[in-house]
C-alpha cells in the first residue's frame, strides 16, 4: 500500500533524528547572550542554505527567516523558533556542555531551533507537495525586553504570513504529551521603577525632614489595593515590588528611596489601568506629604493570547497525531513569552511539547543551571510542526 | 497693733465663708448650660448691684462685668470667673445636687462664680484703699467653643485692662494648695470633620467601586505621621480620630466614610502646620485613590500662655500666702480653656486652686457625675485674689 | 406521522403556557421572605397535589419535594426550584404587583417556582413513558443563610437522587438563551465580624488610651494583602470590609472598633487560606498593639461547581432545543446560590435562562424595585427540565 | 588692695592663655578616632606630670585621670573633659589643621582637653588653697557608642567622687555666653536592626512566598504610631527608621527586608516602653503574616539629666562671673551625650560654653569639615571650672 506523503515525512524525519539532536547539542555548546547571537544567526542562516530555501538575514537584529514558496498558490504558514540563550552557567556535566562560561541554553531554545530546521530541511524537499508558503522564522532575543519578535515583525512583511506557530519545550510536561489552550496564556509584563524624593537629615529631628521610607512604604501599602481592590477578582494582575532600598545609617533619614517592581496583567485593559493606578498613587501620596517622585514605566511583553480557532484546529490535529491522553491543557502562567507580539497580528496558537522524563537530568525548571531535555521532544516538535502545515497547506496524497 | 488693710480683708473673708459656700450652693442647685446661663447672670447681676458696683450684662451673650473704680489713679486688674454647667446628670446625694435634670455644675464654675462674688463684695467695701480699677469678669459658655471669651473681649473696651488672672478649682491638686506655671499650660483645641467621597456598590465586585473604608484607613495611617514625623519630638502636638463610621452593610461596600477628630497643640506655627499637613493628606491620598472629599476644619480655643512675668509675680505672692511648700507646678495638659483669648490680649495668669481633701467625695476628677469640691477652696480664690489686687493697686497700711 | 412523546410534551407546554403564568403572578402577588414562606409553600403543596403525586412538606423547614416514580426502574433525577422572596418594596406597576408591602420576588423565584410546577404537571402526565424517577425539588429561603438548601439536603435521602438540575432566570441574558458552563460558577460566601477591644480615653491623652481605630485602620491595610499577596492572581478571592464602625465623639479614644465583611472565593484550599490569614492577621496586629479581639466568622454557601461532564450533556441538549446560537456561555460570578450545597452532593449543572426582552420593563438587575422578567422564559424552563429528563429517564417514541 | 586666690588664678589664666591654646591647637593637629587614642593619651598624662599631679592612666581604656588633693579635707570635685576626633576629612586651611587624614577634632573635644588641662595645671598650684579634691577626668571615646565614660566609670572609685561637671563648646553660643539648664537636656539613644524573613520567590507568584517588603513597610506604618499614640504628647520621643532595604532584582521577592533604626528619649520609662512597643509590634506583625524576625536592639547613652540644685548652683556662679545676659538657656536636645553616665552616678551638672562669633570660621556646625571655634572660649571653660571649684573647695582669702 502506497504511503501518504504526511507518511513518508514522519518516516524520513524519524530517520534523521539523530542530525537534528547534532545541532541542538551544537547549538547548546555555543550558546549566545540576547543581541548577541552572531554565531548562532550563521548556523542557522548556513544551515537553511543548504537546505536551498530563499533566505534573509539580520532581521529586526540578529533574526533570520526562510522562505518556501509551495508549488500552488494557498496561505502562509509562519513557523517560528527562538535561539538566545541565558547569562547562566552551565552546571550539567554532559559532553555537549556550554562551552561559553556564563552563558547557556537553560531554557531549550537551542531544541527549537534545532528542531524548526529539521521541519525547514524536510519540507524544502516537499516543495511540490505545497500549496501556499511556509516562513521558517529564527528569532534572536526572547529573553531580554524588548525581546526580539517586535523588531523582526516591523522588518517582515507580517501581512503575507496567514497563521503563526510557535512550540516551547517544557520540562513540567512529560515527553510525548503536548499542551495546547485557548486564551489568555503567558502575561504581559511591565517594570516600574520609583523614586521618592523626601529630605534627608538627622534620624533625632525628623522635623526638619521629608521621611521618604515613611513615604515608599505608604506606597508599598497603597499598590496592594490595585489587585485587592481595582482588579476583577475573575481577571488576574499582579503588583509586586522587588525593591525597596533607602539609607545607609541607622540614625540618618536619607534623601531618597527607591521602589522597584513589575506588573502582570493579561486584558490591555487592566495593564492600562494598573499603571495609571501606579502613577495616581504615586503622585497623590508623594503631593500628600508635600515630597515628590520620577516613575520609570517600561512595557514589556504584551499578554500571549490563543486564538480559539486555531487553538482548535492544533488541538484536533495533535489529537490525531499524539491520542487524546497526549493533549493536555495549557495551565495560563503569569510569566511571560514575546511570541505574543506574533499573535496579536496574526491567528495562530502557541503550545508546550514535553521534555521531562523519570531520569531527573530532564526534570530541574527552566532557567535552572541543570535544565536539559529528553531530546526525543525534538522530534515530536517537527511532528506538530508538519502536521500543523498538513493542515494548511500540504497536498497529502497517498 | 495696728492691722494692716490686707490684714483686715483677709479676716473679713474668712468671716463671710458662709455666705460664700451658700451662694455657690445655690449656682450648684441651679446649673445652666452654656450660652443658656440666663437665670445664673441675673443673680450674679443682683448680687454685684447689691455691692454698689457698677455693671455692665448681657456682654457677649451672658456675660456680666462690674467695675470697681478706686479712689486714685492706677492699673486697672481683671478677675475672671466662669459660670456654665455641663450637660451631666447629678450623680450625688447632698442638699445642694442639681435642681436641673441632665445639667450639672461638674467642673466646679460655680466655686468660680461664688468666689469672684465673695471678692467683688469685700473689696466694693475698700473702695478707698485702691488706686486703680478693678473689672470682676463674669463670663458664661467656657465649656462650649466657640466660647463665651472671644465674644466677651470683643465687647470689653479690653485695652482699659492691664492685667488679667483666673484661678480654676483642681480636684487633682489637695486643698490648701495652688498651682502656678509659666509658658503654655493647656493646649489650642481644634476639630474637624472628613468625608471621604468613593463610590459604593456590591462587595463582590471592589473593581466596579472605590472603596472609602480602604482610603479612610490610610489617612488614618498617613494622620499618624503628623506627630511623628513633623512636629519637633520637644514640642507637642495630638491628631486623634475619634470618629470612623462607614457603612451599613457587611457585604456592601459604602458610597462615603466619615472621620472625625481633634488637633492639639501649643505654638500656633505647629497649630497651622498640623492643619496644612492634614489638608495636604486628605487631598494627596484621595486624588490618588481618584475619589473626593470634604473637610469641615474648625479652630476652637488658642492655647493658653501664662507669661513668665505675671507668672513669677503672683508665684511670689502666692508663696507669701500660703507658704513655698503650697505653692506646686502646674502641670502643663493638652485640655483647654478659653481664658486663652484674655492671655492672649493682656499679661496676667491663670493658676489653680486645690479643692481636693481626705474626703473621697472631692476627688472624683472634673466633668464626672459625682464631682464635688473641697468649699474651703473658695475662700483661697479670693484670698489669692485679693492678693494679686494688693500688688497691683491696693493701698496696704497699717 | 405520529409524534415523538417529546413532541407531544412541547406542545402541551405551549398550550398550558397561560396557566403557568398565572401561577407565577399569583406568587408575585403573595411574595413571603425566606423562612417564612408559609403559603407558598401550602400553594406549592395543593397543586403538586392536584397533578396526583407523592409530596413531602415542612422538609428542611418549608420545602417540599414531590416524587414521580415512572413505570420502570431507571435513575432519579432531582430539578429544584426556590421560592423565597425579598426585603424589597415592590416598585413596579402592574396588576400582579407584590400585596405583601416590603416584600418582593425581586429575583424570579417565582417564576423558578412557576415552571418547575408546570414541569412537574406535565411529567406526571408521562408517568408510563418514564424508566426511573423524578424528584421535584420545591426550596425555601435561598436568599438568606443558611439557607433552605443545606437544611434539605439533610432530610431528603439525597442519596436516593442520580442527577440534579436546576435554572435561573438571568435579566441580563435576552429571552430565547440559555447559559451553561462548567467549572467554578458562583462563589463561596463568608461573613465575618471583627470587633477590637482597644481602650477608650480623652482624644488628648492618647498615651492612656489603646487607639482602636488606628488598629482598625491597619487591620484594613493588611487584608488587602490577602488577596495581593497570598492568592494565586489566577485564582479568584474578594476580602470586602463593608463596615467600619467606631467612636461617637470627635475628642473621645473609643474603646473599641467593629469591622464587618465578606469574604468570597471558589477553592476551598483558598476559602479556608484566606479564614486562616484573617485569623492569623488580627490576632498578630492586634496582639502587636496590646490590644484584644473577638472574631465571628460565619461560612454561608460553597462555590457553586458544575462539574464538566452533565455541563457538556445540557449544553449538548439545550443546543437541539435552541440552537447553538441560543446557547451562551455562563459567566463566572462572585456572587453566591445555595443550589451550591446539591451539586456538592450530586452530579448536575445549574443554568440560566435569559428574561430579558427589548422592553425595558425586563432589563432591571435582579434584587432592584422594579425587576421584571418576559414570561416566555417559563416555557423555556420547562422546556429544558423537560429536556434534561428526556435525556436521562424519558422513553421517547414516536 | 590685696587681690583674692580667686581673683590671682584668674588672672594668671589670662596670663597662660597662649599655652593653653597651643595645646589645644598641637591637639588639633594629632586627633585619633574614639578607642584609638593612645598619643592623645600620652600628651595628657605627661602634660599632667609635669604640673607634679597624682595620675593614672588606662582608665577603662584610653582613660587618664589626674588627682589633686587639697591642703585640708572637703568634698571632691571630678571636671571632665573628652579628647577622642571624628573620622571627618579637615576641611579647614590653618596652620593647626589635621595631620591625621580622614580623622578631625570636629566637635570641639581639643578645646575641652586643652581647658581643662589648663584648669588642672593652675589649680595644681594653689594646692595649699583647696580644702577637698578635685579629679581631673579625662574621657576617651564621647563619639562612639558604647562610650569610653560608662567604662571609666567602672574602673574609677566613683563614690569618692561628690560633684561632677563638665562643659562642652558650643558653635550655636556667641563667644562670652554659656548655657546652663535643669532637667533632660540631651536624649538617650538607643539603636535597633531588624530582619523581617520571609519567603522569596517569582514576583509573578506572590502566591508561593511570604513578601517581606510588604511586611516591612507595615512595620514602617506601625512603628509612627508609638510617637503618635503611645508616648505622652507632654514628653519627647523619636522612632526613626534609617535604613529599608529589600531586594535586588524588580521581579523577585526577596527572603528579608532589613530595617535599621534609632530611638531617642528621655525619661527610662518612655525608654523602655518604646523599646518593649518595637518589639510587640514586630512579634505581632510578624506573626500576622506568619513570618518570623530578628531584632538586635542596642542600648546607647542615657539621657542627660542636669540636677536643679547643681544647676542652680553654677547658674548663680556663673552668673556673677559672665553677667546675668551671659547665662542663656540650654536648649534641649534630641542628641546625646555620654557624660550622663556621670550624672546618673553623681549630682552636678553639664554646660555649655559659646565658641562663635562673627567669623564665619567659627560658626559651622559641630561635625562638620570646617568646624573652628573662637579660642577666647578655652579661657571661659577654665574661668567656670575654677568659678565651680572656688565655690566647693577653695579658700578663697584675700
Amino acid at each position: 500500500m502506497t504511503k501518504s506523503t504526511l507518511q513518508l515525512i514522519f518516516q524520513e524525519l524519524q530517520d534523521h533524528q539523530d542530525e537534528v539532536i547534532h545541532w541542538r547539542r551544537h547549538l547548546h555548546q555555543h550558546p549566545e547572550l540576547s543581541f548577541q547571537e552572531f554565531e548562532t544567526a550563521t548556523f542557522i542562516k548556513e544551515k537553511l542554505q543548504s537546505f536551498g530555501l530563499e533566505i534573509k538575514t539580520n532581521i529586526g537584529g540578529n533574526g533570520v527567516i526562510a522562505i518556501l514558496n509551495g508549488q500552488k498558490k494557498g496561505p502562509t504558514i509562519g513557523l517560528r523558533a527562538d535561539f538566545d540563550a541565558l547569562p547562566i552557567n552551565d552546571g550539567k556535566d554532559v559532553p555537549y556542555k556550554s562551552t561559553n562560561p556564563g552563558v547557556m541554553h537553560a531554557c531549550g531554545h537551542d531544541g527549537h531551533t534545532a528542531a524548526l530546521l529539521g521541519t525547514a530541511r524536510i519540507l524544502s524537499k516537499y516543495k511540490d507537495k505545497i500549496s501556499g508558503s511556509i516562513i521558517f522564522i529564527f528569532q534572536h532575543a526572547e529573553e531580554k525586553p524588548p525581546g526580539g519578535a517586535k523588531a523582526m515583525i516591523e522588518e517582515l512583511n507580517i501581512d503575507e504570513i496567514d497563521y503563526i506557530f510557535a512550540a516551547h519545550l517544557a520540562s513540567d510536561i512529560p515527553i510525548g504529551k503536548v499542551a495546547v489552550g485557548a486564551g489568555f496564556k503567558m502575561a504581559a509584563v511591565d517594570k516600574f521603577e520609583i523614586i521618592v524624593h523626601g529630605k534627608g537629615g538627622h534620624g533625632a529631628k525628623p522635623q526638619e525632614t521629608n521621611d521618604p521610607i515613611v513615604i515608599g512604604s505608604d506606597l508599598v501599602n497603597a499598590f496592594q489595593k490595585i489587585v485587592s481592590r481595582r482588579v476583577d477578582p475573575l481577571d488576574s494582575a499582579v503588583v509586586t515590588l522587588g525593591v525597596f532600598h533607602a539609607g545607609n545609617a541607622f540614625n540618618v533619614i536619607p534623601n531618597e528611596a527607591r521602589l522597584e517592581g513589575t506588573v502582570r496583567s493579561f486584558s490591555e485593559e487592566v495593564r492600562k489601568q494598573v499603571k495609571e493606578n501606579i502613577y495616581s498613587l504615586v503622585k497623590g501620596i508623594t503631593d500628600g506629604y508635600q515630597a515628590s517622585f520620577n516613575i520609570d514605566y517600561l512595557h514589556g511583553y504584551p499578554a500571549l493570547y490563543n486564538p480559539q480557532k486555531e487553538t482548535a484546529v492544533i488541538t484536533q490535529l495533535f489529537t490525531e497525531l499524539l491520542g487524546e491522553e497526549n493533549v493536555v491543557e495549557f495551565q495560563t502562567s503569569m510569566g511571560a513569552e514575546d511570541f505574543a507580539y506574533f499573535l496579536n497580528e496574526k491567528p495562530g496558537s502557541y503550545f508546550k511539547v514535553g521534555s521531562r522524563n523519570h531520569d531527573g537530568r530532564t526534570q530541574f525548571p527552566h532557567h535552572h543551571p541543570n535544565f536539559d531535555i529528553d531530546e526525543r521532544a525534538l522530534l515530536i516538535i517537527q511532528e506538530t510542526f508538519v502536521k500543523i502545515v498538513s493542515h494548511y497547506v500540504l497536498i497529502d496524497e497517498a
